[in-house]
Order: structure tokens, then sequence, then C-alpha cells
């Protein structure tokens, strides 16, 4: 079991005329996350489809505290909380060593672009989605 | 009772490399409708300080059709579905004529930028609000 | 002989820390108002290739005033200034009724997408084209 | 004499519809060039006047070759090709070991926010500025 680790980097244009990183941002970071974990990390272990195709169903968001522009990165620590046969629920923290900023989840379901519809996980992306599951596996 | 209408302009380049409005940009055109309710219209009524500062602490939001650019707009409805002392949950309907493509809420809450910390509503802004208000108020 | 014309809607979030529209963002607008000419108003008249392929080799633009978000578009008037056989030079102004923000030019390459390699105009395009065309036309 | 040197991290959503880093994003990626440069390499050295406010006057871009996403970020090279009393112009080149994407170049002049008109540089900005200058300065 493990999670993994994006370390993001932020835009100063992140930040709204507020002078905080805009709340819609964070969904951008969250899908960045996502990219390095669902296609770079899984591309690199021969799983690729995800890059050629995947969509949200859904996203749940808690804004904890706000964040404003630095050099310095923040982490996205992801995870699965749910694996179905169809679609897959992860979690994510958005922190740094100090603060936790954001708490959120995303459904996130296969798609095939050519087809215009959702597919199903395949044994092997179930195998490496897995190993990053911290709750009892739920069918889609 | 009525529900807030925002005729929401796509761009171009909502679209993202697999041809759809990006995921993300739907909390975008939900911000732009939320301006148009609670800096706009409000702001029409002498209800100004909601511009002056407010943030995101949530949101919910389910992606039911994909959406692909077309010069007409698409239709944003607002309407309130809690009314707080220190904050307010909105929940939009994204939509045209054929399609509902998204369904989402989010928690509100009005900012004091200068102080840096959440404020409460005023008796006008909660007088602006209930019009809007669908279910009933539970205190924040 | 005539030129574009486009309202631009603004977007709160277009912009930045300074509180105002972010200088990026104008090309954005720029964006909008060549998609609403050449995919749009092209369209209309039965030219549709833009729409599945072109490319910018070059900008040019100078912010002359700063914007401030507002409810109401911005117009941007666009017209072509140079009219070539496999690429031309469109040129905008954006202002309203009391300010002129932005001069700019851009030009613009018709790509084949599926080949990946820039196409050479159609007659059908440029008889298009050079309605909107202000000054000689040079080859390119 | 010296160049800045900026390690530019793409994001996946900065591709387009047509599968390839949008126009519009490469001024974005110079903006984040400047604002390290600008902003945190002039602050460490105690300049900290430009991160409160500077303004764009004027770009120009050429698009070289296409760039698609990928998970190693790009260099963006910043040097000055011109030093005035209330401006400056960077010269950009955005490439990797094999490829030239992006040449360009922007007229920035130093901003007073607070009373919304330009100012002039100081002895200080100049001193750091004309360490990356490669050419003839000439006043503004």
């Amino acid at each position: 079991m493990s999670r993994h680790l994006y370390a993001c980097p932020l835009r100063w244009s992140d930040m709204d005329a507020f002078g905080h990183v805009n709340n819609v941002v964070f969904l951008r970071y969250l899908e960045e996350a996502r990219i390095d974990f669902t296609f770079t990390t899984a591309g690199e272990v021969g799983e690729k489809a995800f890059s050629e195709g995947s969509v949200v169903a859904r996203h749940e968001i808690d804004y904890l505290k706000p964040l404003v522009y630095r050099p310095e990165p923040i982490m996205i620590e992801t995870w699965l909380t749910r694996l179905g046969h169809a679609s897959f629920t992860v979690s994510y923290e958005v922190k740094d060593a100090e603060t936790l900023y954001v708490r959120a989840s995303t459904v996130v379901v296969p798609y095939d672009l050519a087809a215009a519809r959702p597919r199903r996980l395949t044994a092997g992306e179930r195998a490496f989605l897995a190993e990053y599951l911290e709750a009892v596996p739920v069918a889609a």
C-alpha cells in the first residue's frame, strides 16, 4: 500500500484579484497530480490507456486554508478510496510541511475516445491501482 | 422564490486535448454564474460587499454529459439550498434546452479581505439571498 | 471592405493579483475574436477548414490602457493587413466606446492536422478573407 | 553578462483541442520566466519592488515549432536587449536540448500600483538588470 506523491509547481497567475490561489485552480492542481499518477506513473509500468482517454464523473473538494503564490511547489498526496470495475475514486491532500490546504476526491471513469463511451478497467489497470487502495473495494 | 439565470459564454480554449470542455473549466463557469449572482445582481440592489471578498469553502460537482465548444452560451441556473449566518450553499444546473451537463453545489463564505478572516452575513445580504432559497434554512 | 466585430465577454478570473485583466488573457480574447471570425463567420459562408486546423506563427501586441473586469463585453475589431498564399495577418483593436485598450496583429497559418504540416489557402478561403483586407496583399 | 535560466513545468491542460500547447499559453510561460527573474531572482539580491507592480507594454512572439505536453520542463533563457529609465525589454528563447520552440520579447514597465501609474527604475534595479543586458542601452 502506497501513496502517490506529486510536487505541484504553482504559477503566479494562479492567484486571482483577491490575492490568493483561486479555488478553481486547485482542481487544476488535482488534475496535474492525476495526470502524473495515471498517465506518467502508470505508463512507466506499461499501463498507457488512461492517457488515451479518461473522464471525471464527480469532484468533492474542501478548502481549508488559503494559499499564496511562492516559488516552491506544494505536495499532493493521492491514493484510492474505491476501485470499481468501470470507475475508481481517488482522494487527495494538498499540503506542505506546515499546512493542509485542501482535501478532495474525484471519481474517474476510463473512456474510449474513439467510441465516445466509458469502458471497463483492464486487469492490468486494476492491479496497478490496487496498490494505492486504502479502503475496501466496492463494485462500480 | 426565484432562480438566478446566467447565460455563460464558452471559449474555444475551454476544450482540452480530448476535444471536450475540460472538467475544471465547469468550475470556472460556476464562478462566473456566482459572480453574476452575488456581485452584479446583488450589487444592483445595493449589496456590494460580496464583491469585496468571498471565498469558497467546498464544491461538489457531478458531470452528466460531455460538452463541446459552440458559439451559443450555456444556461446556468443558480439557487440557494442553505442560508446560514456565516455561509450559504448555492446549487446549480448547467444546461441547454436539450441537455443537463452538470449539477453542482458550492459553500460560499463572506470574507473580510482586509482582516483576512470570514465574516457574518448582514441582514441585507440575508434578505437578498432568502429570495433564492428553496430549502429550509439551517444555521451555519 | 469590412471589419469583423466581436463582443468579447470578460470573466472575473481574467484579472490577476494586481487587479487588472492579465496581459496574457488579452491574447485569449484575440483568439476568441479569430475563432468567431475564421471558424464561425467563415463557416457560415461554407469555409469550414480553418476550424479543422490553423496555427499562429507570430503575435505583436501593444497594451495601451489597463482593463478591469465588468459585466459588459469589450469590442474587438478584426481585419486583414496581409493576405498571402499560405498565411495571412489579422490586425485587431480591443476597445469600448471610450477607450482603446490594445492594438495587435497575428500571423495565421492554415494547418493540416492529419498531415501535421502547413497548407495553402484555398481559393474560397482567399475570397472570404479578401473582403476584410485593408492593405495591399503581399505573397507569403 | 549572463542569462537567466528558468525550467518551466508544463501542465497537461496547456494543450488545446488541436493537441498542442496553445499559443496563448507560451505567453504564460514567459510570464513565469519573468516572475522568476524579476520577482524571485531580483528579490534575492534585495530588489523587491518589481513584485509589487510591473506591467507589460508590448510583446512580440514567434512560434517556430509545435510543443506537446510531457512531464519534463522546457527551458526558458531570458536576457535584456534594452535598458531604459522607465522600461526595459527582455528577450527569451523557449527550448530544450533539441528544439527551439519560441523566440519572443517583452517591454516591461515598473508600475506603482497604489498611485496607478508607471514609475522610473531605481539605481539598484538598473544595476541588477544591467548584468543581463546584451545590447547597447537606449533611453526609454
